[in-house]
């Protein structure tokens, strides 16, 4: 047993503190590929790279919901929990999350039948991802809830993406942004949802750590996607099978 | 389906052509860090970083070859497979593969704590290993033990590893390199055997599709190991919460 495991709980207000301490430290906006991507120093075969790989995510984001929802024994908290997969997948074809992320592969020129196969992408996206899905498809329900308190930080991290994005690069438009234009008030609300579902559960000292090191393991899961997207296609280290842009 | 999936199945000696193409393609004695290490040109630190993450991957693979003896029915398949076990965990404490890898770290001058604990190794490194062993765990028989043939490369690959190290580094010695010595005839008799069970047992095309599949999908299990650990140790790029290097 660790130390910080044998002390007493933090309170409320120490348990968010130390949560949004996790953010500042690890979160993926402190990647080097995101000051890249939003600066305007990628290439198009970049941008594509990225996009292409981050479909995987965004595909598996309802799964892992469907997997918490499958955990959840309370109606309230299902009811709540449905409307994230609702928002990626949206009530009819062409609507959603996933829908809006195609527009953006589309806009790129990358094929969609090769996006939605994710035949392309890198084993390093796949094992992060496929890490996250078994994460929340096994762990306590408190620890996969903690796992998404990821959205607390994105809708700044978004807001500089699409300012960047759209100032530096010339093959994406508003239109091919249309995904990150719904996601913050979506993001910003279910985070909210979650924060507070994890400082009202997280009572004893060792479930805050197990909490504590669930939003770590979520911060691990986003870097290694983008630390993979930079070693094969900034250094141009592409692994055997992945896709290669055009030369 | 595919092409391939539709077509006739391939012979026996086909099939194992195109298992053994896989290797020559895509095993990770092609990768660049593999190169740098036996060729004399990894900094201690880099030796120490690769000997801490592939630790992990070592003292998983008994968990996976235990989570396919659990899926064999036959008690003669059964008593064929646990010697894997045995090999990795020996018959009593400092006996065994994990035993002689735990030899290699101590010679390196890593904290056999740090080392067990796998607290400081990559998320990379984590991701990947986990994923082999779920398909192990989830996937049929067949594609398990087809995932296990990279050891037919591995005996040359450690042949030139052992020479390369002990040529160039002085910070190891034979003692430290135990492991690699007692490996090569292990993995020769094991990759042998299930060789012989996939050529047995993949008899249509499908299952000669999956069974070249696994074995792809273990080639970047082994390959998606080394992109970290070069992104993170060669290029200097280590992600938040892995092990650093003294400076």
């Amino acid at each position: 047993m660790t130390e910080a495991m044998a002390a007493a709980p933090l309170s409320r207000a120490e348990l968010e503190v130390a949560l949004r301490a996790i953010g500042a430290e690890r979160y993926h906006n402190r990647h080097p590929f995101h000051r890249r991507l939003h600066g305007g120093d990628c290439s198009k075969s970049e941008v594509k790279a990225w996009a292409l790989n981050r479909y995987f995510y965004q595909a598996m984001i309802p799964v892992k919901d469907a997997a918490i929802l499958g955990s959840m024994p309370d109606p309230a908290l299902r009811r709540e929990w449905r409307r994230r997969i609702a928002d990626h997948d949206g009530s009819a074809a062409g609507e959603g999350g996933i829908a809006r992320w195609l527009a953006l592969t589309d806009a790129l020129g990358l094929d969609r039948d090769l996006v939605v196969s994710t035949r392309g992408i890198l084993p390093g996206t796949r094992f992060a991802v496929e890490a996250y899905v078994a994460f929340c498809r096994t762990r306590p329900l408190l620890e996969a809830i903690a796992a998404s308190l990821t959205e607390l930080f994105s809708p700044a991290l978004i807001g500089e993406r699409v300012a960047g994005m759209l100032a530096h690069y010339d093959f994406v438009d508003a239109g091919a942004l249309a995904y990150f234009a719904a996601r913050p008030p979506q993001a910003a609300e279910d985070s909210a949802f979650a924060l507070a579902y994890v400082l009202d559960h997280a009572r004893t000292s060792e479930a805050q750590q197990a909490a504590l090191a669930a939003l770590r393991f979520k911060t691990d899961v986003l870097w290694a996607q983008l630390d993979a997207l930079w070693l094969a296609y900034v250094d141009g280290r592409v692994p055997p099978g992945a896709w290669r842009p055009e030369p």
